[in-house]
């Protein structure tokens, strides 16, 4: 569909590779610490909280939309809301980061995952889907998003955070027959998950495979891929998936045959160079540092100019940081980003 | 001086891209926590004396080299011991890890760092130089090594390790000429002191910029490149220098721009790739993931000839783990790996 004008807001027209306007442009965790809106809500409540409260997580979506003048919202959600329901203990614990009580170690341990009903058992994410879809400006497209499989069997595995993922590594070299079992059941529930948010009302979903950056080629290809892939394949036709991982410089061709409308490049690799690699036949969104935005506006404005100049005005690029907001960031300098990619693409 | 026969042992005589009768490995932290001799020596020592002891750092440095059968030996000793005098109040933390007390922030900072002599206040790195010289087997040769001036800096900057380096790129961002004067100071210690060790007796050195793989290409070619190079200009001529780095795929050609004999590669590319990409008249150090340790032998030699087979029998080849061993690694498995290199690819 390369180079048609399209009636689509800019964001999704660049998931189809359509000619745009101006480059979109949105952020991860741009509903998040950094803004102070964010802070006085989180003060009130507790994390899962916020979550579970379709009120208060419609109005942590729509906020920053309309503070940020960005061309799509995203759901505010966790991708470990869907571990809850299969019974490992997920807690929330304040400083340490989330939390797996019971971890997976074992072929018993992927066996006594509980089965749970992903239509009634996040119903709560759904309706939050429904409540931002009524509030948010029609014009403004919804994105939802799960954790791809490997992210999310790397939390239920390492129990947490890791450094170098050495228990998910091993469980996938010597329990190969464990390793395919946990992975195809997470495939099976995040689609199913993602088909609900399409259902109530998201009209792109991303997929956070945020430490596949870990892996090594050919074990990114034999225990990841297949999974991720049949994640992707699942998802109802004609809705944009982003595929996203940072780090992984090394596997864009790997992740590329994953699947995706929309391929994820983060500031490791030069836009043009990533885009290359993954193929001009699909849209990537990126790939400004994070850090970026503690620079001046004017050094913002520069790095800025630089990611659009290597995307050199071919339709299919989506604006974005190669991760998400960090909480220190000011918020006046996410403004002067946002606007500086829509005067400097204005077409 | 590639496809030349040579007299030089393997690991000196890939590095200069000369044939060998096998493919030469060494591993990162080959004398570490993974070892029993290393944690009885540890239990009775704290770390820095284990360094500032000639005669220990001596033994710890041989052991490994018997024990595994490896074709050379790195000095033990660690990258931020030479930040200690320059007054920024260095300690090494049980648990936590290494710390900086007064860390750097301005170019206040950067101008109260101390200036020393490094022959005689790190004295205690060259005798142990000397004292592993005369130990270790004539044929056996020896690395010496310092941190890269970036992940120095970050380490000064941060006061310890970090997640997202928002202190570190934020000096250079807002405050250049500051950055400049820590880089060049830097750059400036660490070549002396590798020359030191060289004189020694070290007949190799690396260079660790382990935290280099945080950066977008743009900022490392500017920020960092130019540093990287002062200091490997700057070693005694003749003497290889391995230039080594973890998570830099994307940063390669810069990589290789910044200077070496040997560019180091990590797990997170495929080593073909890898080597095309720093180019084939440079040698290459790597690249088996250190978590790939973990699975089996019979596993850990399947991904050993791998790595051999992506090396393609090319001379300048140095097997070797993309990062350090791990602590709960099997001895029994690092020399499996090693006996697997030496079997593989024996011509």
């Amino acid at each position: 569909m390369t180079n048609m004008a399209s009636n689509n807001p800019p964001f999704l027209a660049a998931c189809h590779r359509q000619k745009t306007p101006h480059t979109p442009v949105w952020l991860m965790r741009q509903a998040g610490r950094y803004m102070e809106e964010y802070r006085t809500l989180r003060a009130q409540h507790d994390f899962l909280e916020l979550c579970k409260r379709p009120e208060l997580a419609a109005e942590i979506t729509v906020t920053p939309v309309e503070r940020l003048g960005v061309d799509a919202a995203i759901l505010f959600a966790d991708i470990l809301l869907i571990l809850e329901p299969m019974g490992v203990g997920l807690e929330y614990s304040k400083g340490d980061g989330p939390m797996i009580h019971r971890p997976v170690r074992s072929g018993k341990d992927v066996d006594a995952l509980k089965d749970f009903e992903v239509k009634r058992e996040l119903s709560f994410v759904y309706d939050a889907v429904k409540r931002i879809r009524k509030t948010l400006k029609a014009s403004v497209p919804l994105i939802g998003f799960a954790g791809a499989p490997f992210t999310l069997a790397s939390y239920l595995i390492e129990g947490g955070g890791s450094r170098n993922y050495v228990r998910t590594k091993t469980l996938f070299y010597k329990a190969p027959e464990a390793w395919k079992r946990l992975m195809k059941r997470l495939a099976q529930v995040i689609a199913e998950y993602l088909n609900c948010q399409i259902a109530a009302g998201a009209q792109a979903v991303q997929l956070f495979d945020s430490w596949a950056g870990c892996l090594a080629p050919a074990d990114y290809e034999h225990f990841v891929l297949p999974y991720t892939k049949a994640v992707i394949d699942a998802i109802t036709p004609g809705v944009p998936v982003i595929n996203f991982s940072t780090g992984t410089t090394g596997l864009l061709k790997h992740i590329r045959a994953s699947g995706g409308d929309v391929i994820g490049l983060d500031w490791r690799v030069n836009l043009d160079e990533g885009w290359a690699t993954v193929g001009h036949d699909v849209a990537v969104q990126g790939n400004l540092d994070p850090v970026t935005l503690f620079a001046s506006p004017k050094e913002i404005r520069r790095h800025v100019a630089d990611v659009l100049r290597r995307a050199g005005g071919r339709p299919g690029h989506i604006f974005n940081l190669g991760h998400g907001v960090l909480p220190e960031t000011p918020v006046d300098h996410v403004i002067a980003m946002v606007d500086a990619v829509h005067e400097l693409s204005a077409r």
